[in-house]
């Protein structure tokens, strides 16, 4: 009863590539021709074995270049850590939202020279609009808020756990995506936001075990340059594309720093008194500076305050030099380092006072954060904090006779029913197989189903930490 | 002190279009220009009203067509759902895993004629790569599967839960992304994995109130139509596009399927064969007609005898007439629809045992299913079955007086420290206010923050259901 060669299809031999290593691994894949033939009603018989022919292809067992999978473990980690992110969130009251991640590409489009806009990974649908993967979450929480106007009361405190995206030609071992978490309050004006907002990402460090010895949280406010700006008669226009020019300060060459705060209509007097106000670290020094009057050095010192209040002053400094990447912050920005200064930032925020109003919405007092999930990772990595987060599946099922695989689906079900997890082993498998299978998974408890219990409507249940074995009714199973 | 006219830019009146209507709504958004000029250290002074002019845009407040925003009111609901999902799930001893929404286009392109591949949301990166928002998890599934080779020991058990993408130029109250739940077994041949697959599919439904009268599953086998069509020595290169024609069967003519039919070499006489054998609702009669020989039946039977151990017979129905849209099943496919027959398939899957070889992989045989988050939905609302999740933050804590509002986050910090949830008013609100707020959030206690009271390290706290208020220590609090 051999095949129909008509129905044979040969599946071609494929050559592997891989990205990572360019080079082809030349995997022949072994494939199924063991023509599994089956008799059918008239003694003909048919093929099932070769693959259909015309959607054969070779294809690249990797995620695209810049993004991950997520198989179990790494799974895992996401959840625990995404875990902690809306425990958090929820500790603070806040309320959780989500947005598309595919968004009309001119939300978020600013011309102030940020590498978020050059990483825009952007392009044109069927229907021949301009769209992204956004890069970012605080736009798209801009135009909801817009939409929702004032249906909501405020204040708002949402946050957000969501995937972004940007392309970047080079890489520097960093991916084209991570998941955010953000934090944001819409309509406190008072300072009393950003200080509430530094304290959950600081509940969030203590609960995964992260100290003041491990991460500080450098502070300054952007009416700093502002007020520094003024007395040089620098146009508005300027103030967001200066911003942006200093957040690379450290990134490219002072010489540079300085040229293109030049082409923004700085004079050098300007970029020389703003160079040195960068420069400081004490907010007493930038008091002389600027004198008490200005609500940069008020805003400034009534965070420091509040910081003592909520039990996180040892967590905090002020530094002038932080501005930020992002061109729509107005007031207070911060931005949480690794004190060993090996890692890029792990998070960063601020207040954006007047992003609404460049949607064309009213403009309402706000503040936020983001906070990726790459760099947290690599810091519990450096500091031996990444838990172990196994899988456990409490109880395994196994019959023991063929005959028996529904009377181990009966016994699953009523455990299920009880609110046990089972793993259910769906084939006849040798006990020794069964074994190695419930120590993967960490299972408590090996229940099985043997044919002269089963008729006295019993089960065989070990738990598998002390060997005990017992012979438990159904009735008394959960 | 006015603010230097040089620094004040007016904002551009805008108008703004939603698509939904596509009328100008002509909002005439009243802007903040009531220059909150702030006097700095020189005396000068400088406005922080108006927004950066050279980011100012008019924007759609809507999201992109076809996409959906998460407001917190329908977020609970996904949560609610997607908690619903991973219980089940994890109840059956499946672990999540997840992939990039982004993957190469040639992942999907499938030849069969599928709708899906019609209707991807594909486009070129930056860097000339093909790729396209994923319109469903198998693919991915399959190449991780292949991707982890031998390092993963069989059976694989997993789940996931991701939004996928279909582009649609025609709109027909269909949207344009869906998060869909899937499970997997990878690596059991037999149609134990279906029954587990389906009994899994049934404990969801019956955790949320869905019951047998509401909901059935046709089920059916691919291997019946095979079984049909070597009868009639049809090339096996024609057997996925039959299958994808079939299963228009109610969507278009039956003259046009039959057209259809003929296109992939299809006679007569098999058609009419085939036709006729697809309008079974009886396993009996399949197997007068098929003989029980063949898989076909000998796996159907099987299954609905296994369904009887689970205890879900009630659920199920042989249905010859399902086929499922998507190319690569092989074996046994099945689909949950609304006993009322007003709303699409709820979930549909099957065995795809051929997958892996389609992409240069060993095939191992598998089984899955995907049950998106939008018809459920609607039948849940059908029913009146759809929760009422409302917002809940334990505590509200308020000072009373500005000057404490550092005293409030003291006690907000102490709460939370105990796991409380807390929402903290961060301005000076009258009482009346921060009762509706307390309303609002379902808040079970209010914490007032008095001068007097402070002193001597307590608060009041009041119970809001009852009414009741005790003064308490700052030391008895949690």
């Amino acid at each position: 009863m051999a095949a129909a060669p008509s129905l044979l299809i040969l599946h071609p031999r494929l050559t592997l590539f891989t990205t990572t290593t360019l080079r082809p691994l030349s995997l022949l894949f072994p494939h199924h021709f063991s023509s599994t033939t089956t008799p059918n009603a008239t003694g003909r018989s048919i093929s099932l074995s070769s693959p259909p022919s015309d959607y054969t292809q070779k294809i690249d067992v990797n995620p695209p270049k810049g993004t991950r999978d997520f198989p179990p473990e790494d799974m895992r980690l996401r959840n625990w850590l995404f875990h902690h992110f809306r425990q958090v969130s929820e500790l603070f009251g806040f309320e959780e939202v989500d947005y598309p991640v595919l968004e009309s590409e001119s939300l978020f489009i600013r011309k102030a020279g940020e590498e978020i806009r050059d990483q825009l990974y952007c392009f044109e649908d069927k229907g021949n609009r301009r769209v992204a993967l956004r890069p970012e979450l605080t736009p798209s929480l801009a135009r909801l808020v817009i939409q929702k106007g004032k249906s909501v009361p405020l204040p708002i405190k949402w946050f957000a756990i969501g995937q972004c995206w940007r392309y970047e030609r080079m890489t520097r071992g960093r991916r084209r995506e991570h998941y955010q978490w953000n934090m944001d309050i819409i309509g406190v004006p008072d300072v009393t936001g950003e200080a509430e907002l530094i304290s959950s990402i600081v509940t969030f460090f203590k609960r995964i075990g992260i100290t003041a010895r491990d991460v500080g949280f450098k502070i300054s406010s952007r009416k700093v340059l502002q007020e520094v700006l003024s007395l040089y008669s620098v146009p508005e226009t300027s103030f967001a594309k200066a911003c942006i020019i200093i957040d690379k300060m450290g990134k490219i060459p002072m010489e540079e720093i300085k040229k293109e705060l030049k082409l923004v209509e700085l004079s050098d007097d300007a970029i020389e008194d703003l160079l040195q106000v960068l420069s400081m670290k004490s907010l007493t020094e930038l008091e002389e500076k600027l004198g008490d009057a200005g609500e940069a050095v008020r805003e400034l010192k009534q965070l420091f305050s509040l910081a003592e209040k909520f039990g996180y002053s040892e967590w905090i400094q002020f530094d002038a030099s932080v501005v930020r990447g992002l061109a729509y912050y107005t007031g207070i920005v911060f931005e949480g380092f690794d004190r060993e200064g090996k890692l890029r930032a792990i998070c960063g925020g601020g207040r954006y006072d007047r992003l609404l109003s460049t949607f064309g919405g009213d403009d309402i007092p706000a503040c936020g954060f983001g906070f990726g999930d790459a760099v947290i990772i690599e810091l519990l990595k450096e500091r031996q904090l990444l838990p172990e987060v196994p899988v456990e599946v409490e109880n395994i099922v196994c019959s023991l006779d063929p005959d028996l695989q529904g009377a181990a689906a009966t016994v699953a079900t009523l455990l299920r029913g009880k609110g046990q997890c089972v793993d259910l082993v769906l084939e006849s498998k040798p006990l020794k197989w069964v074994f190695k299978r419930a120590a993967r998974i960490n299972a408590r408890r090996l229940i099985l189903v043997g044919k002269s219990e089963w008729e006295r409507g019993m089960v065989n249940v070990k738990i598998l930490s002390t060997g005990e074995q017992n012979q438990i009714s159904l009735d008394d199973l959960h």
